[in-house]
């Protein structure tokens, strides 16, 4: 649990305006923030969609609970797979080519909030191609909102994670996205099969991570995921670098694949994830000549959070205040 | 287990003059043939390398006893995974240009063979690229000499499962080949992550199966794995058809990777495998345009258990005839 002190001394029990929680799957970001949008108190845990198992209304109580008083009509804000079928409410996506500005008057309002509150889910988003391709998001739309708030509205973005997203974005607008499983195939491949024993050490090798992000570029992902263990069977590469190579070839399969679909950006690419992911983005994009930019996570949030207690209070004042 | 009954109507007690096992990491194939190397008997069974635990020679002289009656002088041929680090002897790789006829003059001679029996690995067979790419195989450069033994000396081969084999032959020696991690992939998605919920129902489906073959040639295999749930969750595709579309992708990414390496084949590419692998690589085959033609995996190997006696006869009489 991260519990961050306020620069305002008094914030400690200051009430909240807006509590706004990114829910993932298996991660949550708790944020309250006062009534002109800077943070209050917050906290991150494992507390995801799935232990709430069903019981949406009453961890939100509880979570409301812990970070603490809230303001007369304070709000609350609900961001990610929280807003999926297998989450509290089903929200319909929205389209990718909607303004991510306009996000603030898709939101979806939860009927059987705790305590009576005005609660909201940011919808998701999905993307459709002209050959039948489908894409879709949760949870990194408002991510994404942040950064178009903090000015960066157009040029190439990735938030790397479990399911990596790649974002064109145009005049504050999602042009194109692609998810990339590779977080999810860098975790079964690390605790299953043929490569998990090969993995396990984690070392810090940038020749072996570069050598990976090169092979990728070579053949079919399949391919070069078994050509680490040839590498190492056949004395080629010592086990000690296999992860190294693992992670090169799954992030290296990203960005050939994304600079071949999205053409060479003119501009740096935007990194939005935290420090230690954003860092082999760096790495990648250094060895692929292609310059990288890094925007906090944590920042993004609280920009997408003030960005969208603007819009709603904007189109529909608070109830009660 | 599979005994199969021998044409020859005294087979059934007729001491063998080869034992042939194909002893892969989780399965096994023992056959005992004549001195004319016809098959007399033979069984499968999962006490594949791993579950010998160490103890070979025990476990050999138990499948020999079972396998029935052996003549004076019979000799043991052992291939596959059986000679590898993790195996009874760790045989060193022949290089990928030796002619596959030449094999049985490469034979490693177990020295702790029970009943003080001729026994011998057959060794694997590495690949090196001019640009530090790598690639190994145990046991599919026997099936591959029983083709050349068929006569099929040249162009492609596929030899499907676990750890997919795609072969390029001239005059019977291994040009190049690439290995694809897609039925250890299949088997992992399958059991764990995103994909699991989706993909259990085994159901065929052709139409599915052909959408996954035509969406792995337009991305990387992370995002087109990630695009099966996407399709799903988007409603453009039934749950019904991920298991069969999952399939697609994983092979479809072997034959556009096989076919932008390898070049178009002038003659039809040979699958060598289960009736139940190949009829899905025929399919793939068919929807890109490429004839397929089949071998069967136990034909093949009973014809490099031929081969290889033969050649060990002629350089190696046996010690006792």
């Amino acid at each position: 649990m991260i519990v961050r002190a306020s620069q305002d001394a008094a914030a400690g029990s200051a009430p909240a305006a807006i509590v706004g929680i990114d829910w993932g799957t298996t991660r949550r970001r708790v944020v309250a923030l006062d009534a002109q949008a800077a943070p209050l108190r917050e906290f991150d845990d494992d507390a995801g969609m799935l232990s709430a198992a069903g019981r949406f209304a009453a961890v939100l109580d509880a979570t409301l609970e812990r970070i603490g008083p809230l303001a007369p009509g304070a709000r609350v804000l609900l961001s990610g797979m929280v807003g999926s079928a297998q989450g509290w409410h089903p929200v319909p996506y929205v389209d990718s080519g909607t303004p991510l500005e306009s996000l603030a008057r898709c939101l979806f309002a939860v009927p059987d909030a705790p305590r009576g509150l005005d609660c909201r889910i940011v919808p998701g988003c999905r993307w459709r191609g002209d050959a039948g391709e489908v894409d879709v998001m949760r949870g990194e739309e408002t991510q994404l909102l942040g950064a178009v708030a903090l000015g960066r509205r157009d040029g190439g973005f990735v938030l790397p994670g479990t399911h990596s997203k790649w974002v064109a974005l145009r005049d504050g607008r999602i042009e194109h996205f692609s998810t990339y499983l590779s977080g999810e195939l860098f975790a079964l491949l690390s605790q299953h099969g043929t490569l998990a024993p090969l993995v396990r050490e984690p070392r810090d090798d940038e020749a072996a991570f570069a050598a990976g992000v090169q092979a990728s570029a070579r053949a079919a992902l399949s391919h070069v995921l078994f050509e680490c263990r040839a590498r190492v069977v056949a004395g080629d590469m010592p086990t000690a670098s296999a992860r190294e190579y693992l992670s090169g070839v799954l992030i290296g399969a990203e960005w050939h694949d994304a600079l071949r679909r999205l053409g060479r950006p003119s501009a740096p690419v935007c990194v939005i994830g935290t420090p230690e992911l954003a860092a082999l983005h760096v790495r990648a994009g250094r060895q692929l000549g292609v310059p990288v930019e890094l925007l906090d996570a944590r920042e993004a949030q609280l920009a997408a959070w003030a960005a969208l207690a603007r819009g709603l209070w904007m189109s529909e004042p608070p109830r009660s205040e």
